[in-house]
């Protein structure tokens, strides 16, 4: 059996002209496919395969680059709607009706917006480290937070700096966590992200935390059942949000991870994993 | 040493013409006394004496009725501000320049707007299954709730439907509460609260619970620290407000006490006042 590090990235040409990078691994009759969205600068291999092989049993679990992320053509939009267009036409070109969506960070945004936009296509949520568009506070990221993850060559120390606590647990977490993004699979690398990206990411998440109150209320419209989980002291996205999210969405769980930050769901792969797991029914 | 089931009742009148009945408990040098805001057609007699003669350890503890409630002469109004306004002209009548407040329920709407009207007054707020002005889905509560609590003729069994969970231990919780509210004292009770309060009362919830979603925003005007506090299973107010004000209050914390309903702050009155001694300060 295939697992996240040795599954082989597939291409989709969809609709709208874009030919997706995207990997596929496990099966499951009658369970929606969960498909994944990604994180500010992160490609398929920046998901972590020990969470993707532990949501893989019993279900399909579909990572992929966005337009213009890593081996995906074209250039990437600067707006979280733009994105969640171009993940609805990757859907669509998979032939999917009815999935669920896991989004992190960034990719968090993106699942609030297909849930919006495209309701009928979407069965549950997961929201990690996730933030509602329009909340005061978040307006760019902390200077340190961006200045770890935004440079021009960001580093391991950036990347750990925002995902995971600076405790002792925290730090072992991570560096076994470098381990597994950087050296289980050892052939078929996705592409880098390139700068292109980077810039139009960030102008989307700017974008999306120009405060305003009014717009939270948007949250009303999404019916789904959705899970909100954070870790307790994520300095890019803070815990506060996803109350806030617990606060306004109709259907909604929270869970909040101690001894974490930004990169809970990595870190405790294993609890988050079960937990999601039980969440979507299995 | 007094308790809180043999203190005795005292009286201020304030520039406002009205006689409040209050009692007073403890004392602390250096801290500002805490002034506790009672829940829907509550009086002095209403408070858990084991809450509250744990509270009163290191600092002065102030229970009060409200105007036209129990023993305080006066008409009880029908909106929450001007509730506020009349707790304003007790803490003045007793000539207190800062307090800590407790708001419970009906009190914790109260509390939010002294905070928002009388800055100045407030050193540091615990909100006890509490809902923030507006928020959707809260018009009213829930049918089997009024009827529990909100009949011409209340019973036990009705106030425990809304204040404690329908489990074992529970029921269990309830029995020892009633016990302790209407056993422990057995002198200088209380007058009853009447009907005119109850009928002003309820206006002034349901006014509190109209949707709008604006009036949110009206958090972010509220400074101090504040500690949000919630049974789980809370019928009447349920978890999700409080995570409305977690995610909106500029500083915040919040803990869900697990197995408890609207009066998890009695039901677990060790737990609670430990964790609001801490969050004071002592």
């Amino acid at each position: 059996m295939s697992t996240y590090s040795t599954v082989e990235t597939q291409t989709v040409r969809a609709d709208n002209g874009v030919d997706y990078a995207y990997r596929s691994l496990g099966s499951g009759a009658g369970a929606p496919p969960l498909v994944l969205l990604q994180h500010f600068r992160g490609n398929l291999d920046n998901w972590d395969p020990a969470l993707i092989d532990a949501l893989a049993h019993g279900r399909r679990v579909i990572t992929f680059d966005n337009t213009g992320v890593g081996a995906t053509s074209g250039r990437t939009p600067n707006t979280v709607a733009a994105m969640a267009g171009d993940a609805i036409e990757f859907i669509d070109a998979l032939g999917l009706d009815k999935v669920d969506l896991l989004g992190f960070s960034l990719g968090s945004f993106v699942a609030q917006e297909i849930a919006l936009h495209r309701p009928d296509l979407v069965n549950r949520i997961v929201l990690a480290s996730a933030a509602p568009r329009g909340a005061a506070g978040i307006h760019g990221w902390r200077r340190d937070v961006i200045e770890g993850v935004g440079g021009r060559e960001p580093s391991p120390e950036g990347y750990l700096h925002a995902f995971v606590p600076a405790t002792p647990e925290g730090l072992a977490a991570g560096q076994a966590l470098l381990g597994r993004i950087y050296g289980e699979r050892t052939e078929g690398h996705d592409d880098p992200t390139t700068w292109q990206t980077r810039q139009a990411q960030y102008d989307a998440v700017i974008e999306w935390g120009i405060p305003n109150h009014a717009l939270l209320e948007r949250l009303q419209g999404i019916a789904q059942p959705v899970f909100v989980a954070n870790g307790d002291s994520d300095p890019m996205i803070p815990p506060r949000y996803s109350y806030l999210l617990a606060g306004l969405l109709p259907d909604v769980q929270i869970k909040i991870y101690p001894d974490a930050a930004h990169g809970f769901l990595f870190q405790h792969h294993k609890e988050f994993a079960a937990d999601v797991n039980k969440f979507l029914g299995k």
